[in-house]
């Protein structure tokens, strides 16, 4: 066990020790510290108030499962040495690092082309040469060139400690409490077989209610239909800024958000210029709101409007439908937005939305989980289980969603 | 609502308002208090120690569900007259009156041929009497003979408050807290069209969970092969009693235990005789457990071997699989079970036993759960949701069960 | 760390690992398994539906709490061997062993002139020669009389673990959400100095509430009116059945009531002959409940009155006061009830009820809570809390009880 | 009960309607939205990371809480019209509304000479005239000028639904559960007598352990010395800033902190100047912290040096005392203050801080806490209690603060 320097009160897990050494001095670092301002759920506070936990909880969270989780392996003799356990629990702490406010937003409008995970590559460099080099296991765990590979799994996998803590805190934070998993049942019965993670067979149905969960979680709150107006409104009032600021109109926005919006930055721009991470690394939810509640007073009518919007909860209507809209009805929506408010046609593009949002809730091919029978056989999770039809389970769900103003 | 008399403090859904009036002077008989003395899970507290709450615990629970969905009812203008309101809390009331002890194992052994929804009808026809034909209406709706169908559905139905109470309450006092449901939510999305109870379009991920969740909680919790094992052997206890009884041989018995096991009572005798009621209402756990703790000392060798077996809860063996066990196999267990103990051909039944068990967590031809979509049509569950196969959650999953003594 | 031999689920504190080796032996043990049929809260249930938890959970979660406070103290250097340790899990695991049903009032009933405490060093004592000897460390801590005193003082000290968790369990299981007390971090704040336990300066707050809170507890949960008017019930019953006896009228008992019934036992009688522990391991809340409906049909018509009042929840009416009652109301509703009851002089002690019953949360004299200053100084907590008086709470609150049939 | 619009999901208390009508368009005015950006406990999440709850999910619960008291009360047969319980409801909906971000801090720094309460009234008197006289009674409620007093006191006394739902969810977004009071039971112990709010003798327990609660979260969560420190180096920012633009040298601000920084505004102003409130309107906590990001670069050295320590959580060390600390201890460290950072005289008040904090539990003065006796007396719950010393509790305790940097 790791010898803990601090203690702080969480309320998902309870008590979370921070274990002293590298660990600490990372969770003090202002790049991760600044997770503290960056929602976990981004626009969800919009329908569900108590959605206001941030990344830096759940890092906690997450780290805190992986100590869990190694002191159950070692328990079944799983040989996990400290540095493998230090570097474990640093590739959870920062398996986030790479997150920008409303990530899912500014992926589309900030830096373009980009994923944060290539993002928390570069934090990982940083910080690996910053710490002279004591990063280099924590690196490889994270990317899964280590070569203990459960250890990467219980940080990304389809069961990994991301989910467990995220289900669980989400959960808690919007008050949906259908949608709790349990995190301790499914983690005390992780093994690890040929250096691959598996779960005991009698871990079967929590499983099932995990990906199920999933599933509730995916549609009720991440991709709630208000929630997916909120981010439509926001990618839409960025995608105007980038517009108003390359026509030269002055446009108010913090210093962190002008250099971004100032220049054209590629993830190699990460890698060869240090000044990138560390003006990303002054981007948070301030930010954003801070120039939202500005932009609502912009002479231009339309970032005006988009800003009062957002800013005020008018969002748009939202239609979200298992089928696609006829073409017909998509006209007719189209033609009454354009009639009610008077638009140009280049301008249409800001008050109407016609888009897809998918999900999968596991997925056959990467990294699958995997049952260990009691007689050892290692089957995938989806022909292990008696009756859900995993298989199908792993067909994406795709659905349609139609916006515009009231 | 219904004026309140006393509250109650529930742990699992906060003060429940015990209505004044006839419901709580069901409460206060003696016939429903005897609900205090019988444990929801039976055999389960063997596994999970938290286990022990009661039928009684249970049917105030379920009772304060059916006030909040009607109270739901009302706020969209379903009509429910107090007096319907008052047959329905007290339909949910009694909606369990007919269990008696380990109801499961004892409808093996000591009442023949019957069921506990049959003896709770006899209950109804008794307080109907007694109460001047009051209970005229509450049995209508438990039976399902009152015209407005949605509140026998609240009471009886695959999304009753029965589940909606039991499934929320087991997962708390077992600790099986990933098994929790969205009672709350799903009463919320509670609708009444044509009479029919359906449910809202949104609410079909609750419901998916709540099917998910019945499942877990069916194979871990109540199936959980430990209290397979546990039950098994008290209907063993409970034959060879009977069959010492039988041959004359003296068995200590508590007189109400004495009156099942020295009379052979059908469900038409209840009917005939209000003694049999009178007896049957004196049964609960404390019967059973007592008996069984002085049987350990019984001079008949079996009887004594079950009964210490369960009483210091050295268990069975219990091996459960998916598939069929091979007759090789089985004959194999069955002669070493022979040699160890001694055995002659007539007791192997009480060292041996081979049976399945089986469960289907939603039955597509009885009471089916309807939705209701945003343009009115009603559809079967089954063919509302965007993913899950719930046509195939229909076929039920067969278990098979060996077990002996290790 | 003990290796854990198995887990359970705890509502309470989630999965507890049971200690492999001799602990776990203990736990399966019949006499430690007995505790599984024994109510922690006795009769409370008939006011709070949801206490039924026993001591057994109450044993497990107390163990858990001193695994727990164990690995606190050794990060804060505090040298404990893995003997110590199973030493102090064993006499956690064992404290509340002395228990009989409904503690209070056998107490006063069925073994005459012995406490809780006493039995339970016969217990160990029984345990001891079973394991040949290996319990001799953990009967020390039991007792106090091992060097280490804080150990004890973890098992039985005024911020006990046994306290520490049954105030948490009482809470859950009753509902009554407000009692819950920060068990986890008063743990967190233990060390120990100069071998005795003391509390770190900054947890004061937390036993202030921990004070109160069991305070809230005492009077709202143990000590309710409903509460003691039930356990002075069942007290009459036990004293009637006695009396019963004594006077050679049949009266049915199972044979380990018989046995306290028709041998009076002392204290030393446990320590002589080994069947009289037998025995009273036999007993438990099915013995009593078991025979109380039997009484119900007695002939003798004060037994049968009692044992109905109890069963059917027709409890005495109770009037509990801070002041004594006046001479001439407590004659007045003694004459009240001689008449309505045609009652003999020497029936009236069955039906009428005038005692008290009292408590005080804090001891300024035995084992007081010691607080540790940052600068190293050790106070009474009565001393270190800014405000409360604490030396007021000490004082004995007592109230008046007078009950009756109503 | 007032007609639902629209439910939200609360993780404290469940669903919550949300009432129809006025209440429902307060709850979407900017004016109200806005406090979904201020969080309720200011910078409380520095040391509970899980306080990023708002002033909106407050008032919601708190709203919800008001409901439930109605509810309560018309069961005990107190007369509450309809336009009653709405503008009881709206006064309790606005009651915090005139807190601007980081309140303690602003209000030394900001708005000078005035309260939240004052400005509240601002809104109200805004309110009113937008909504053509309507919150008349509303505001009559919330001054404490309505003829029905207790509807005032469920607003604003020393046991209102304010202190009975910040407590609550302050605990659970904290994590120190020990905090949890019975809200639900103190309510339904409400009672009215004489237009006075009092509560049922057997609340008392309750209420004892709701102010020990408050305490308890005083000075671990709302004083927390780490707290306090984030508040003072807040202050101490604005503070600087304010003299830098006295000094006319130029400081990044957002256009509403511009604002205040420029003007000097009164309370009156608000009165007079429509456009001071619709600016205060303006002002959350992001303003507050997008700015201190920036002034991290600022080249005045104070300024940024006192960001930097906020911003990256570089607090100052606090010692936290009860008693005044030393003449010489207070100038060594001032000393060792102004060496270590070679400050000029008037800069030292930048980095040296020597305060008091101090709260009283209970308030025998104003709107005190009132018993209803079962005989129908009135009294000070000071004198109710049988023990703990309220009279002693309404002492108020005083701390003595240091802060420093390190």
């Amino acid at each position: 066990m790791l010898p803990p320097q601090k203690i702080i009160n969480d309320p998902v897990h309870g008590f979370i020790n921070l274990p002293a050494g590298l660990p600490f001095a990372l969770i003090e670092h202002p790049y991760v510290q600044r997770l503290r301002r960056i929602k976990q759920l981004a626009m969800s506070c919009m329908v569900y108030p108590g959605a206001m936990h941030t990344r830096f909880q759940h890092s906690m969270g997450a780290m805190y499962l992986t100590m869990q989780a190694i002191d159950t392996l070692r328990l079944k003799n799983i040989d996990i040495s400290p540095e493998e356990e230090e570097a474990t629990v640093i590739a959870t702490l920062l398996h986030d690092i790479g997150h920008g406010p409303f990530s899912h937003a500014l992926e589309h409008s900030i830096v373009a082309d980009t994923s944060h995970e290539e993002i928390s590559n570069c934090y990982f460099d940083y910080f690996n040469q910053e710490f002279q080099g004591k990063l280099t296991m924590a690196k490889a765990v994270f990317s899964g060139d280590y070569e203990k590979h459960f250890l990467h799994q219980l940080v990304s996998s389809q069961v990994d400690v991301d989910r467990l803590d995220y289900l669980k805190r989400d959960s808690f934070f919007t008050g949906v409490s259908e949608g709790i998993i349990g995190s301790e049942r499914i983690i005390k019965m992780f093994h690890v077989i040929d250096q691959q993670l598996v779960v005991e067979e009698k871990g079967i149905y929590s499983l099932e209610n995990f990906l199920v969960s999933r599933r509730l979680m995916y549609w009720q709150v991440y991709m709630h239909k208000t929630v997916v107006s909120a981010e439509m409104l926001l990618i839409k009032v960025l995608q105007r800024v980038n517009e108003l600021i390359m026509n030269h109109i002055t446009v108010f926005t913090t210093p962190a958000l002008h250099f971004f919006f100032t220049h054209h930055i590629h993830i190699q721009d990460f890698h060869k210029d240090p000044q990138v991470l560390e003006q990303f690394s002054l981007l948070d939810d301030y930010d954003i709101f801070t120039c939202i509640k500005v932009w609502q007073q912009h002479p231009d009518k339309i970032l005006s409007f988009l800003s009062r919007s957002l800013m005020n909860r008018k969002l748009y209507k939202v239609e979200m439908n298992n089928n696609v809209f006829s073409d017909e009805y998509v006209e007719q929506i189209r033609k009454k937005t354009i009639q009610k408010f008077d638009l140009q046609p280049d301008e249409l593009d800001y008050f109407f939305i016609n888009e897809t949002v998918s999900n999968k809730i596991y997925d056959l091919e990467k990294d699958s989980i995997l049952i260990v029978r009691k007689n050892g056989d290692i089957v995938d999770m989806a022909d292990a289980t008696d009756q859900m039809n995993l298989r199908e389970l792993a067909e994406p769900v795709t659905k349609f969603v139609l916006a515009y103003p009231q």
